[in-house]
């Protein structure tokens, strides 16, 4: 693949996400000369457990990149590799870099009493986060209950950006905007937090050194240098998580403007210019100095078609995206012909952040077909994303004018238009699916010396497709939205109830399926 | 077709559902001798509209007895004839008996403003039965407002026993027990209310004269006993409602024992003995003098996993039972892993009688399949069933100790098992599919003598196929059942939100679908 050819300096961007490592070679225009892939298995050893092998992070990220090298003209003019990655997942290590136990992904659910009981007011102002089962803090704390000699062994706790970085350099050192996530850090100093280390049982020393992203973190190792046929001083750089990077690849670098990640999860994504820590988004160490990127954060996403098509879809098709279904649902009236879904398959994050909520479908009348239930999920979830950006505007004082979506479900026509609709606003798609690897190869080249600033960088890079305007169909969500607005609340108290009934049958499986764990992006 | 020869009497059962007509013929045991059945076809010209053709009505009944009789050995052992069928349509008629328009079914929606402005509760009270959309009372009051040249021109408005009696004998005569759905009856006292006939814009003149059910009405014509091979004399016998009728066929003659209908609708009755009017269910003009028969009425019964079949099933079955699906249901744990569903896709009926409700499910998770949702589906049903018994037994004052159940949903071994631990009580099964048509062979057995008593009639031919008594998930249930009491009252405001945003495609079809009609048994 080379749509570019020239004789500028090169770089490799290296998302290693939930599902895969990816790799692109990236010149200083943006164009991309060489791509890998590699898949990650996850496991999910029990109920809502979700876990991966951290080596498996390092050898797909070198497959990843040993393919797109391959593809590559002239591998010589590389200069530098950076690395976006799935945010929250943590490793334990022996004092040889060896995994004491399986990673513990951002999605695994165990933590929630944990979430409950250490996430205080406190602990989520100094971490900006909302209790949840997500950041690593509450992980940290199932660990120090249920397997105390893991975390007392443990020489390095490492994010998986930290632990690509030490495969790359043989250094224990990661981003700042890399290990926020792990909810360890002041986000108002982006300095690890003495008082959040303790809620976590861990010391300072079995943390990285901590450097602000795009710092030049040395060399690669002789060894991988060769083995990737590159020649000395490949500079590693500092990278940042994926939902930051995506920021970067669509060229949101203020308040004005937001990023939309239609990933397995959902997320919406702005800078803000201060940090006003609120339940309405998490509050994380942006790449921009002295600004603080908030995030509001829902778990279904893309989850929530993928589960509906394998259910209730085609079973050649085995979940993927079935045109035909979205010609059906597309022929369905706005509003579903009145049947709305509250999306909590997943329970609820911003602004609930309520492990027991879960999903509700009301409305149905006979005259319902599998088409309306499917544009209704599609629906429900462009919902909860307009609540969460009013809720994100609101906490943060500064609208959004700009919304930019990438990720899987951008490639949706039909959601897309809803989104417009719902949103009453243009969503500009950048459908590459590369806006992550391209926000890493930004802060690769700035830090290379391509560009004078990140600024600069990520405006040259980034590739919108298409834009999105809202339609004729707008007024009608704003009546549905009416609605919607009161559905959490009227409803809360029945799904706690329904959901302290002791379960039964829940259980997890060997391996999880690529449905229930596709990345975020 | 003979199960059963012999010398004695024989009597013509005819069963003129919503689907189809059916007819029995049936000796003095029980026995069935002869069958035969013909479709009905319904219309459906505009959203919650459904009629049929009356002349409809007599063509399938004549091609279903005809059936019937040509597989009977002798059929010059005929003694009698009996009908029972679809309750609460009617059709309005010219002088010459011809119809001035379609006839308007039970399942018919379009009155429900009318239900709302005259259903008082002196209206209730009187006609013994909740406004809702059901009652012929509320569709003559719509017709006065929408076409009231159509009821000024109505020489006769007669339901469907009414026209096939006039067919078989000439005469404009009906039996209390099959006009009184109309709700044009004083309950009390079995006779037309002038009060009730007012509100419908009706005089006594249009009307049928009414007779006690198990009446002689007189020999059938000379031409139709002649084209049905026929003998002079054979008697037409005032028949009744095809609820009250499964009742009889189920041996239910007291408030010690209930018939539940598993069909389209769903429907649970017993006998009172006295008259105690109630939101808890609906009274009827018993087939027992001095009794009132009360039921429950729910209109999504068999409709709603049939609705799931079509929408979600395998397409070659077209909603068609489905034996993997039910085993695949079967083997999901009981509370659908805490999936619970509202089942009113049709709208609510006893006892909150709301047409703005819709249907609900709520406990979504990651974790549910289709077959989860179909289970809620049958489960969301066996609730509803539990609360409209418990609400029959407070309002009458006398518990229902035996439930026999029939109807197609009888037939899923799954469903009868729901309902048994739901319940917490047996539930006996006469899964013949008959019972109807039995309770009209029993009354015409008891009018022509070969019983003393049509008590000693239902005893003689009812028929229990299987008995399905509560397991071990009736205490699951009843935890489920706690979360499900509230689910109504919880939801019921954003319900009627919902419904009264505007509609937007909704639209009746040319033709309705055999499933979206398909009769009560």
């Amino acid at each position: 693949m080379s749509r570019a050819q020239g004789s500028g300096p090169l770089v490799i961007a290296v998302d290693c996400s939930t599902t895969a490592a990816k790799a692109l070679v990236v010149n200083a225009r943006g164009s991309v000369v060489g791509t890998g892939a590699q898949q990650l298995r996850t496991f999910s050893p029990g109920p809502h457990r979700f876990e991966q092998h951290a080596p498996d992070w390092w050898a797909a990220t070198d497959g990843a990149v040993r393919t797109a090298l391959s593809t590559t003209p002239d591998r010589s003019r590389v200069t530098a590799v950076c690395v976006t990655h799935q945010r929250e997942s943590f490793v334990c290590l022996d004092g040889e870099g060896r995994p004491l136990r399986p990673a513990m992904l951002w999605m695994d659910g165990r933590a929630e009493a944990q979430a409950q009981r250490v996430g205080t007011q406190r602990v989520e102002q100094l971490s900006g986060k909302p209790a949840d089962i997500t950041p690593g803090l509450y992980k940290l704390a199932w660990l120090g209950e249920h397997e105390p000699a893991t975390l007392a062994a443990a020489r390095r706790v490492v994010d998986v950006h930290g632990y690509l970085v030490h495969a790359m350099t043989g250094r224990w050192v990661s981003s700042t905007s890399s290990v926020d996530p792990l909810a360890l850090l002041d986000v108002s100093t982006g300095e690890y937090s003495e008082e959040l280390l303790a809620v976590a049982g861990l010391t300072r020393e079995q943390l990285p050194e901590l450097v602000p992203s795009g710092t030049l973190l040395g060399p690669l190792r002789p060894d991988v240098a060769a083995s990737w046929g590159l020649g000395a001083g490949v500079q590693v750089v500092a990278g940042l998580g994926d939902g930051q990077a995506a920021g970067l690849g669509l060229d949101v670098t203020d308040p004005t403007s937001a990023y939309l990640v239609m990933g397995t999860a959902v997320v919406i994504g702005s800078e803000s210019t201060g940090y006003r820590p609120s339940r309405a988004y998490r509050s994380m160490v942006s790449a921009f100095p002295g600004h603080v990127t908030v995030e509001t954060f829902n778990s279904a996403g893309t989850y929530l078609p993928t589960w509906f098509r394998r259910e209730f879809g085609r079973p050649e098709l085995h979940g993927s995206p079935d045109p035909e279904l979205e010609e059906q649902a597309a022929a369905v009236a706005p509003g579903s012909d009145r049947l709305v879904t509250l999306p909590y398959w997943n329970a609820a994050q911003t602004p609930h952040w309520d492990g027991r909520a879960s999903g509700l479908t009301v409305g149905w009348r006979g005259s319902h077909t599998r088409a309306h239930f499917y544009r209704s999920l599609l629906e429900g979830i462009a919902f909860e994303l307009r609540l969460q950006l009013e809720g994100l505007e609101q906490a943060r004082g500064e609208d959004v004018e700009v919304i930019r979506a990438m990720g899987g479900g951008a490639r949706s026509a039909l959601w897309t238009q809803i989104l417009a609709d719902v949103f009453a606003r243009p969503i500009q798609v950048g459908a590459s699916g590369e806006a992550s690897a391209l926000g890493a190869a930004a802060v690769a080249l700035t830090a290379t010396g391509s560009y004078d600033s990140l600024r600069a960088a990520t405006h040259a890079l980034a590739r919108i497709d298409d834009t999105v305007k809202p339609g004729a169909n707008t007024s009608r969500y704003a009546d549905l939205l009416a609605v919607y607005r009161r559905l959490y609340a009227e409803t809360r108290d029945v799904m706690h109830a329904l959901h302290e009934l002791t379960p039964r049958t829940e259980r997890g499986t060997e391996e999880a399926t690529h449905d229930e764990i596709r990345g975020r992006a």
